[in-house]
């Protein structure tokens, strides 16, 4: 997936998110663990589709599953640091959508962590990719 | 609740299950987060009911909602430990049962954390408390 | 500890923090999970340490540490609540203090969840009690 | 890093480690959340560095840091699933060191998720990558 464009700095994300951390997503080496970047990820992913998508994750017939994710880790975060999160669209099919995503600490121009996140959209009842519901890709196309 | 009879020492317990502990357990001070403490309360209430009583979480009528915990830490748990948590039933009324918990290291006589846990049973569609089901009432008199 | 006042309004708190949810705080039962309440509970607690009464984890020579936490659980908390957290120090010893903790919805005057958190402060070195430092005995003062 | 070769199947694993889910590690959806997967990850990882090769955390002097990780969803994983973890050596380098990871459910032969950790060996004085020590070099060549 070497076509995705990184987050390399502020001004390539369309979409931010202020995640305060939390005592215990420090451990014992005294720094966020690697797992929980990823809560973060999600954190802006989900609020994203929710506030920005309207997205319903438990009435809509159409939703979207994480079919792979990764990331970079550049500089560490530590508790209590309040990690900006930031994301743009930057792939979109049919049925999937890769976001590019962005940690920073406050002030940091460069991301501490960077990486990606690809979600499809699946059909709850046969279980199958279906396309993207369309008031979601238009928004889609808002932010990549 | 003074009169819940503590877990002093593995004789007490009725019912035990091992829990690894997670790298991700620990916090900065290096020992097991207190927080975490109440994951290993889960893990043995949610396993005895289900694998003692039956349960099913999501087609049962009537399913258990926490209403109360307590833990006191007496010595720290560390990752790699495996912890062995232990209960017994200690209180039994119409529609609410409570767990007395103990937290074992390995080869400790006392518990290096003990404490109770409140389930009161509920109908899913009313939302008000039921009677416990007859046969989860008799597993828990048999672990009382 | 029948003495501890409980949290019963938000008139009760002498201190606040908002806490936001995580989705994934929530459970299969689509509520946030009861374990993550003691999360919540540990991010003011922890907080309140640090911003008022100046608390270093890792350099100073006397911390404190959890030695009992209780929590009854009313309403259901859920992704995306932003928790208010309030506490109050309700009991004040030489070694140890108890806050008393609610947990407070978007517009609510009771708490979702109360409960307590006792805290024993420890020399480092010997590993046993010690009093409570002058200038975070003042601040608890301050705050009960 | 196109050439890490996938764990496809069992066979491919020279490492293995069973990993129980936890209750809360399922999310509103009912599976396993999938940042819960590093965890597991993570788990084996640890596990392996510290059994077959003597890592100590704290006490040594090069410490592995995390990179890079990625994991691809296949197949959900659901509490109470026992996950089978394994891994292979997949690349070995100065200072860094690439596993090629796979969690597979109970008697399943395709992994239901796979995907890669990167550490990279670093001096705790100097932050600086080292080379990664020889006993566990050795260790890491008996288990490519």
């Amino acid at each position: 997936m070497s076509e995705i464009a990184d987050i390399t700095c502020r001004e390539d994300c369309r979409y931010m998110l202020d995640v305060p951390t939390r005592w215990n997503d420090n451990d014992m080496l005294g720094h966020v663990n690697n797992v929980m970047y990823y809560s973060y990820f999600e954190a802006i992913v989900v609020r994203f589709l929710m506030k920005e998508g309207g997205l319903h994750w438990t009435d809509d017939q159409v939703a979207p599953l994480a079919v792979e994710t990764l990331c970079k880790f550049r500089r560490p975060l530590s508790y209590p640091d309040i990690v900006e999160a930031g994301l743009r669209v930057a792939k979109l099919g049919t049925s999937s959508v890769t976001y590019a995503i962005g940690l920073f600490t406050e002030g940091a121009e460069s991301p501490a962590a960077l990486g990606h996140f690809v979600h499809v959209f699946v059909d709850k009842q046969s279980d199958r990719p279906a396309p993207i519901p369309d008031s979601i890709r238009e928004m889609f196309k808002r932010y990549s």
